[in-house]
């Protein structure tokens, strides 16, 4: 089991809320490391892998029964630690980029500031199941009203943590911010409410200088 | 999020291999609550609720991708979470026993002493997501093969866990073993190897006891 938390330079994550444009951003990144030669493996949270997409399956149903906080954490914990093992890592040795929909990050904004966890526990489940970090994580901000008001169209059928209210989501997004301040080495904010042109252009301008100063 | 490990005297668990006659020393113990009037709730792990059962159906059966013990730990985990909330603490909340076959000593057992996982991620999880332990522990100790014996005929399909190597078992069996002698005071060893007669017998003095120890 490992406990030291290593930042790897090529394990880069995409967060932010619901319709901030990550899956955009995640096909720019895509394209410019596959334009210099790098192989780029995409991937997403909670998901990833067979299993863990089963697992995300029972954290995103509705259940008959109400899920735990604590039950809901384990079980986002449960399909990273798969996720990790089975994708990201051997992507990595390889030598191969991994860009996640969704990392960690996600796990302290949802699980701790928007449900009210105690974060040592998410901390101690990052050092001791998970023992990694992204060397880059773009946290595309948007207003939650924006957010709601772009994915309202797509969401015919939300699902259980999309059914939770604003003040929800403003913690949530709180959350990110906060974590983005305290680790400004690893974050870049992107203002997701200017135009896609403009949040295409500060997604590119961020992961080019991040190349560039790891090469 | 508790922190603290209370012990409950009406949470009794029943520990031990496959084929050590859990299921027939539950029945025994109900009997013998009910008919001193209390109300008792039979359950088990993994598993217990509608979405614990659901958990347990992703940890036992064969999956197309090999699951890391973290994961195992940690669905165990999960599934213990909404079986705590949902089920042991509403019922010993209105004064019921709860009689469980298999809780978090199966975890050190299993996930730590069978898997090699680190036992402080185990200590954690008991700690803060737990928080809750047996008062009466019952561990009812076979002979790894003898188990497996008496198991051969009923278990056509074995699942995941009970199709590990007879070493696997040796080393949750003496995991078991290691936490008795380190708790004496919860754990009352019984030797399953005994006749039928025999067993049910030093169930119902230990549980017995127990009672007139704790009423």
């Amino acid at each position: 089991m490992r406990e030291a938390l290593l930042k790897h330079p090529r394990l880069i994550s995409l967060e932010g809320g619901e319709g901030a444009g990550k899956t955009s951003a995640i096909a720019a990144i895509r394209e410019l490391l596959q334009s210099r030669g790098h192989e780029v493996v995409l991937t997403r949270e909670p998901g990833g892998t067979p299993l863990a997409e089963r697992i995300r399956e029972l954290l995103l149903s509705s259940h008959e029964e109400p899920l735990a906080p604590e039950t809901e954490l384990l079980l986002m914990f449960a399909s990273r630690s798969q996720h990790v093992r089975e994708v990201i890592r051997p992507a990595l040795q390889r030598g191969a980029y991994v860009v996640t929909d969704r990392f960690t990050d996600s796990s302290y904004a949802y699980q701790s500031d928007g449900r009210g966890l105690d974060r040592a526990l998410v901390e101690e489940l990052e050092r001791r199941v998970v023992g990694l970090k992204p060397g880059l994580t773009l946290l595309l901000d948007l207003d939650v009203r924006e957010g709601r008001a772009r994915t309202s169209g797509r969401d015919l059928w939300p699902d259980r943590i999309e059914s939770e209210q604003d003040d929800f989501f403003e913690r949530v997004r709180e959350g990110f911010r906060k974590r983005a301040l305290a680790e400004p080495e690893r974050f870049r904010v992107i203002d997701a409410g200017q135009p896609p042109a403009a949040v295409g252009a500060a997604v590119h301008g961020a992961v080019t200088s991040w190349l560039e100063a790891n090469p």
